[in-house]
């Protein structure tokens, strides 16, 4: 082990190479691997009970703003997808496309009916379908096709649905959590009478969105609007919340598009007004995936591992017995125990505190970096001297990981949640500074190139850019040589003259790198 | 309007046409309906909402013996499926295959590149792959293949790991949540040292599934060993809880299997045990589905529509204003949200009390109805003549739906949580009669042939058969015929003489009519 690798948890670290960094790092918290399956990761338990809890409080949200779940086949008809022009075209090169409906024994080795390599003797598709199916990339159009048949009357608008599900968009250089060929998320697919509503619920979720990345995720985000040529395929406008990296790359965390009739007209959503004239509805659609997981290890991840937020940690504090033989065993466990239920009822962001006694059978200095790496907010620590002392030792994983400090138990209890508050509080405060210091505003083209270029801390750069610069040459070089692209406008009030066509009134966007 | 259906909410009653009656209550309670994705169902609002409520109190189960859950690819290439020969052979009917990874515009009308119909200028299916995959029917391939990278010595084991996800057997003749391409589980995959350990997992589960229909659903089950002939492919025993219909025919409500060594050695799980020697380890999996939303119905409902048991209704209690003019609007719905936090915080079950408001503006009866068939428990009504009388009238779904009661509103705060344990008791018993009362034990085979030919009452008929019967083909003739199958051996120490071959020591098994 060279001497570096003793002194950090995770090598390499996040400066000698972010992205290297990023894989070690899910892999020493064993949060998801990639599977044999082209493009597709395993979430594993760590790992999905993150999503879990992220899951748990988006839908609180959701519900709480009116929204119902419900479920939508995993198939569309390719007819479908294609009932919408941009849609088909931004998802055809994505798509899985099932054809055929059983299997049937091979003749032997070679290609089967399909043209597939097979082995000798094995089975071989069969049963083909009239029709393809694609595996739903997002469900626009065949929930779409369900909402034509529902909606009739302005009576049964608005509809309000949320769908928690799979998706898959083919995938040949999967990230794990970041860009992967499945993933689970949620779409939320609404229904309106007037457009004025369609557009308030747009940027309602945008703001569930975002109050959910900050006081849930303790990560800041910026939310705004997507240009153009950025828009969800099928939409009038995207609003997105974008979350800045450690790397400084901006992380699309969540969308929500004002669809306009675009697909009442596609999939012959109309019904009638309160005048008895018959209109097409107005629709939304919004989701967050599993990505956030990714974006939560990105935005709060040390050298030492994943440091979780406490509202979504699985587990908040873990308790460590140290013993050496069988006497101080019970003694200690039996403390531990009772500790545990106290802290349990201490109670935190109003649920039960969630703590667990770690009683494995692994060296003290082991079970300590495991917690450590998977990032568990407070690391109690249980020997017989506390015992003796009636204090505990604890570590709080926003601290360097050798610090402990030794605090009585009864105080534990009672400040326990005021210090899991204060950890959630600091992580978003320091996310917030790390945001504002790699933030700036250019006005020039030369400013931005030369903040891409020559500062190595460059991360958002705002700077006015007209509609019009995405068809412009210039704009296109230059993002593409310094692989940047246009995040979003924050503020379409916010204007200056376009660094690129020097049109008066252009909107400020942000510009950055991206994942 | 006929006569009949004026007296009744639902049309055909059970008596009428049992299967129509089970559509026409998923239909009037919303539940959910066919789409046009072939053998595929929507979820609806109402549908959902029951399944998360199961979702939740099983996951808890399964949490509390232990398990976490994780996720795995949705996609199974086909060579793994092939790696255990029962289990191909018994999904290759019903697999749905993906072959190609994109979409291209295709060359005009006629027929793609995978020889499907398709429009004219529309896109067609491109990029093939390699070696198909198959969307899992089940998942004990994929899992299998994780896990031989995950278990390497017995200090990783067991692994106990449950997954919720979506699951398609090809089906074309789809019967709502009882029969559908597409459905919703969860899929339990533990691994274990020892075939003991393994084979107490196994019932472990069939124990927290018979807990949960019993005592969630409400709903009474036969716990038992399925015969070799209905046996999971692949599995060495397959436990199954059996649930009666209303019609008296069975449904399979969840199994429980014990896989022996057979899917360890087709996946290559193995571990070096204390001893350092080199073993396969011992595997078990089991699941429950959407299915048992379709058993809660045929088990409670009754011609006015869906019965829901309180534990798992979405709401327990809806509260129906009665108003004429604003000024009572304003009192009544004042009155309204008081009792509605009240109810809440009497709490059920260690709940919130689930109630609402329906405020809508729907006639007084028509609104009643409403609730009625969507099967929520307690139904409260609240006018002015209550206001002034200090009562409210509240009707129970467990009773005909124009009985009523004016309760002080006091009182039915204070007893709403023993009224909603009393309804969730009663329901418990009177389907544990109904059970009871429709079976019976023969032992003979002239006795079973009556007893499912002559009785039209006919449910579980009980007797000695055995192991070798499944060959014999006497038994599947008279199964055949009468469309009897063997459901489960609840005990094989019961056993006689087997009423095909005369057989001593034939265990008794159930027979039954079954979904």
């Amino acid at each position: 082990m060279s001497k570096r690798a003793t002194r950090t948890a995770i090598s390499p670290t996040r400066d000698e190479n972010y992205p290297e960094w990023y894989q070690q790092v899910v892999r020493a918290a064993d949060l998801a691997e990639l599977s044999p399956v082209r493009g597709c990761m395993v979430i594993k338990p760590w790992g999905y009970a993150l999503w879990e809890n992220m899951q748990r409080a988006l839908d609180g949200m959701f519900k709480a703003t009116g929204h119902s779940n419900a479920y939508f086949p995993l198939f569309i008809p390719l007819r479908y997808l294609e009932r919408e022009a941009e849609h088909v075209e931004g998802f055809a090169k994505e798509c899985a496309v099932v054809t055929h409906h059983r299997l049937e024994p091979g003749a032997g080795g070679g290609r089967g009916a399909a043209g597939e390599v097979r082995g000798a003797g094995g089975v071989v598709p069969a049963g083909k379908l009239d029709e393809p199916y694609v595996v739903r990339p997002t469900s626009e159009t065949i929930i779409g096709e369900m909402y034509s048949k529902w909606v009739q009357s302005y009576r049964d608008l608005p509809i309000l649905i949320n769908q928690w599900a799979n998706v898959v968009r083919w995938e040949l250089r999967p990230r794990l959590f970041l860009r992967t060929a499945e993933f689970l998320w949620q779409e939320g697919h609404t229904v309106h009478a007037t457009a004025g509503e369609a557009h308030e619920e747009t940027l309602r979720m945008l703001g569930v969105y975002a109050d959910f990345a900050e006081n849930h995720m303790a990560m800041p985000v910026v939310r705004g609007e997507k240009s153009a040529g950025e828009r969800f395929p099928g939409a009038e406008n995207t609003y997105t919340i974008e979350a800045m990296m450690q790397d400084r790359k901006a992380l699309q965390a969540g969308t929500s598009h004002f669809l306009g009739q675009n697909f009442a007209r596609a999939c012959n959503i109309t019904f009638s007004d309160r005048d008895g004239a018959l209109a097409h509805a107005w629709t939304t659609s919004w989701g967050v995936s599993t990505r956030l997981v990714g974006g939560l290890i990105m935005t709060h991840g040390d050298d030492d591992g994943v440091v979780l937020p406490p509202r979504l940690a699985p587990q908040q504090a873990v308790i460590l017995p140290i013993y050496k033989d069988e006497t101080q065993r019970n003694a200690v466990l039996d403390f531990c125990r009772g500790l545990e239920r106290r802290l349990r009822d201490a109670r935190y962001a109003d649920e039960p505190l969630r703590v667990a006694i770690d009683d494995r059978d692994l060296r003290g200095g082991e079970k300590n970096w495991y917690h450590v790496k998977r990032g568990v907010p407070l690391r109690i620590e249980v020997g017989p001297r506390d015992l003796a002392a009636g204090t505990v030792s604890v570590a709080r994983r926003d601290q360097p990981p050798r610090q402990r400090a030794a605090v009585a138990h009864e105080q534990l209890v009672a400040d326990a949640p005021a210090l899991l508050a204060a950890m959630q509080d600091g992580m978003l405060q320091r996310a917030r500074r790390f945001l504002a210091d790699h933030s700036t505003r250019v006005s020039s083209l030369a400013a931005l190139e030369e903040y891409f270029r020559d500062d190595a801390s460059a991360g958002f750069a705002t700077a006015p850019v007209s509609a019009a610069a995405e068809q412009d040459p210039a704009y296109r070089e230059l993002l593409g040589r310094l692989k940047l692209s246009l995040r979003c406008i924050p503020d379409a009030a916010d204007t200056g003259t376009c660094i690129f066509g020097g049109e008066a009134g252009a909107p400020a966007a942000v510009i950055a790198r991206a994942y």
